[in-house]
């Protein structure tokens, strides 16, 4: 922060699941002064402004954008609520952050998108994982080349979790998933196409244990395993990598991130196509080389989330995780739903972005 | 063994990779005789045969069958061999085991069984994680109706393994999980589609990373994760039930089996239509109960397997991995394969097994 | 908390390290008001203060005692100033809840525990570890019988670790595992000698690492590892029982718990002295049975702390956690010391206590 | 193995437990003609002979160094039998393999040194562990340096193990944690001085849980935990060096080794006396770097092991694992049963190897 380095003013609205972490971080960060909660259950909102230093509390937004003197909005209310309330925070000139995913529909999330660029603000994403310091090496890991090309990227989330009254499990689980690959990847997340397979084996009338798979650039294959069934709690990541392979295991804190320095090289391409009877005789050779755990740095990805969202606005640097990421998260959801519709088919992911990939 | 019980001679074809377990199994069995190996390498079999008793070293099939007074064969010889040689021991007489797969086609595989049946002979499959401890209680556990239906399983069963050259990781791998969901079911494998996605990202000519998707009767959904390229090695299975999940991880010898009595009910399916901007509130019940891990008795599961072969032959007992259950996993190998070639959408699994389930 | 249970005034003494975490338990609890956070730095006092409800703040002791109407005190300040700071307080009438240990000697603390019953006061010692849902199950399950005799306990709590300036690893570390003790033995902690080794390898001056035997009553062995000088972190109790073996792993919270049903009986003495060239001829018997994992509740140790400190005071109910049971922990610590001077030769564990047990 | 290496032959004595992984390796070796089986039960030594290429097979001891022609001879009998047999063969000029440990007590292991001396023949024992993958890594990273000085050793080696007839736990399992000591230590283990306590919860006469501390030489402290109760098994070892720390867990074959680059630095020794209030104001420093696993090579430790026999005897080179290696280790088990006959009190290591530590 540079000594002429104004504090920004920020409102945080809602204040139910997920509005206190926010808060809080607002109200922590010399970046910003947390000045109002907003949200419809005032009750609520005034327990969570005592915890925060005693922002003011206000009832509805369009009080919040008319009477308050704020820069920045931070939206953590129900998905389907983001579009209205961004626009209307956009049209009032305030920068807008707002809790995954961007929207319930794409063709809402591409007007706030639009809007910001009319309008010369910050649509930003709350993408939280992408900063932690595990997923902030990853794409440290990736993008250098450590890693090599990445042949397979395989992702498991699961537990026993809330069924959701208004999403089915990708989308309540997944925009995790897709918003680190799209972080973590070189070229983000442009799939062209997704298949899906999903079961509802309770009858909750969505689905409860999903399967997604994505054809990446290059030739890999990007999975993706979320269930809300499972009695044991996995999350993790392993990306295979054509010059090493990375295993994260975000429970594990001891050793969260491993780079294993193992691997297959195809060195005869014919031998793999001649007949043997011999299963031990292989044209590949393997690399069983050194395992390496890099040492993480321990902050608040939260932290360094606002701050980030403080230098788009300050320094009108481009952030990672902007309206245009949060965007293709959500073409994938959307492309993800409708392969459910056609039975697993695949199906195309559409917009914006999809169409720069087309374009390369 | 009842006192009447007299050995049964067994020869065993290919002394190649898996030959000498079966050999070694036959010969410290008081069930049976292993009087012959024959491997057209006489070399290697006598290699083996000095290790397991001496029995007599032939370099062909036909003089086996011509020469030696035999009961049975047992065939560990590549699966594109399966077919002629199985169907020669069967006009010979000769009950057969044959090594996983059944064979390399479903058409011949569908011969071989009418030829047993023909002649009535028996026609077993060496599927050998059946005879597990581990998968031996998990049979126990679902079949009695201790986790209650059966909503999900989940597979994975994945390491740097070699790259064959005559299969791909589905054909390599698969037929693991497959005989074992066979086997633990209580209707058997009797899928009516496979759904499959594979990557090939250093351009081996085959899948080397696969993901499979089956609809189970009664709602269910099956998914296996096969993988020759992780730089670890999991072997997991997790089946997801209605009363209990139970999680085998067969890499962990202290604890391979777990059963959570954790679970989510609905309790009103109403409220999950209900609008509600409470993420916390749901409308489902947790039951966040004990954890028991049952104890495995321990034991070679190759002499299990050979007792069984022996009590199908002599009790004409019916054998849990005979030709029709190794049919029913050829017949899902198959689909898989066809799942591939349509980009990914579902294949209708074929085959005698799958007329009957359309039948009920 | 009965209808006419009426909240008790308490005030924080102490805002540095553990003080913020009684504090917000305190603010959070219905039976308690929070009415002061008493510390030097009224800096630092006055920053706690706006985090939990803003309570007073004050300087000094002797102010908080002689002008604000309270009922009770937690101390959490050096353990040095527990002491004076707690005859003080009980001099004025207040009960008394003190962060572990007691004091930095035994006469003190013996001091301590007499003022208390002279003045008809409430003395507790905040045992954090035995609030939590662990520890309480497994206080239950020792106290029941369902392991059977207690053969041995082998605790271990290492990791990398602040090397204090005040005291050494025993001191430091060990309190948690001798309160556990205290806290789950029927009888308390009460073994009469102790055995201690130590290391100093950095020549800091005081023990980094350091292991600790006592003899249980009833023949078996409890043993404490304590090191400030690991890189992985483990804190785990294995209670070794005539019937069942439970081990604790802390930082496992998919199952902290595991109750084995396996072990070893003798059972033919004589064998065990007959000369046997066999080594695999054992006179004893093992039970190999299953394992089961108890599912634990979910709340905060520390609300089930101060909530026991309240009925302590309302109910006249003896706490586990009493000026008494830290004193047998202090006698421990103590003993430990004075093996260390003696080069780890037994010393004998002074106290009350003790001598209640020699009588029995 | 140059081109004029004759194979030595070499007979196994004892058929029992460890004999047949001896006659095995030698079998399996073209170092080694393996001559004999020895065995008073030549019904078992018939059997064994069986499996290895049908060596002789003879009834005791003196026929065998009679009438055989063989250049050595590898005890597998129990200990107490060592000293007499291993006698016989040298006074026969044969040299001699021994399993641990090397004699039941020093003075029978101290007679057996000086007559391999005095013969000029080898005396080896069977330290296993050390020809492991692991240890040989292990000694490599110790003895370069990588680690710094070693700061302290803690070794956990339990498991429900038979309750031997003949010995306690620590003669049964501590053999293997000095023996590595003893390896992987650049001056040998030499500790001036041991303490121990042991627990006998099950009245067996001897103890089933021990505890071991001996001092390093450069102020370390080592110590190692033997138990038979445990129902879990753990196998691990923690080398804590000035410069980084090895983890061991061997059973853990994805990651047997870790090598933590983290530490505690002391760098104001002032600091630790004064005092302070503020428990998290620390005189010292954290390094928190990476982790390393190094790859391991796979190979079959007894079969490195006999060749390292072989080595010894056709090139005079110095065994890592000779009679005064075994001497050492023994001298530790003698001290550990005294101290244990003296309540836990210390106990000198006596010993040659001791007299040449005290003159240095």
């Amino acid at each position: 922060m540079s000594l002429n380095t104004q504090p920004l003013k920020v409102a945080v609205i809602g204040a139910g699941y997920w509005g206190p972490n926010l808060a809080r971080n607002f109200s922590a960060s010399p970046l910003w002064d947390l000045v109002a909660i907003c949200d419809l259950d005032t009750e609520r909102a005034s327990q969570l402004a005592a915890k925060v230093g005693h922002p003011a509390v206000v009832a509805d937004v369009a009080t919040l954008l008319a009477e308050y003197q704020i820069d920045a909005v931070a939206i953590a209310t129900p998905a389907r609520t983001h579009h209205p309330i961004a626009m209307a925070a956009m049209a009032a000139g305030k920068h807008v952050l707002v809790e995954k995913p961007l929207a319930d529909r794409s063709g809402a999330g591409q007007e706030m998108v639009e809007a910001a660029e009319d309008h010369g603000l910050v649509l930003m994403a709350d993408h939280t994982y992408c900063y932690t310091p595990a997923v902030q090496k990853i794409r440290e890991l990736v993008q250098s080349g450590e890693l090599g090309d990445i042949l397979f990227i395989d992702s498991v989330r699961i537990n026993l979790g809330l069924i959701q009254p208004d999403v089915d499990v990708f989308w309540d689980l997944a925009p995790h998933d897709l918003s680190i690959l799209d972080f973590i990847l070189p070229d983000g997340l442009r799939p062209l196409s997704v298949a899906a397979q999903a079961g509802d084996p309770l009858g909750a009338g969505k689905a409860c244990v999903g399967y997604l798979s994505m054809p990446l650039t290059g030739g890999g294959l990007a999975h993706i395993h979320v269930n809300w069934l499972s009695p044991t709690k996995i999350r993790s990541m392993v990306i295979g990598g054509s010059k090493r392979t990375l295993v994260w295991d975000d429970l594990n804190p001891q050793q969260r991130l491993s780079v294993y320095d193992r691997g297959v090289d195809l060195f005869d391409q014919e031998l793999l196509n001649e007949d043997s009877s011999d299963r031990r005789k292989a044209s590949v050779s393997y690399r069983l080389g050194d395992t390496w755990s890099p040492a993480l740095e321990e902050y608040e990805p939260l932290g360094k989330m606002v701050a980030q969202f403080h230098a788009s606005i300050q320094d009108s640097a481009a952030s990672p995780t902007d309206g245009r990421a949060a965007m293709r998260v959500l073409s994938v959801l959307e492309a993800t739903s409708r392969s459910l519709k056609k039975g697993g088919r695949s199906a195309r992911v559409h917009g914006e972005n999809i169409r720069l990939a087309e374009a390369q």
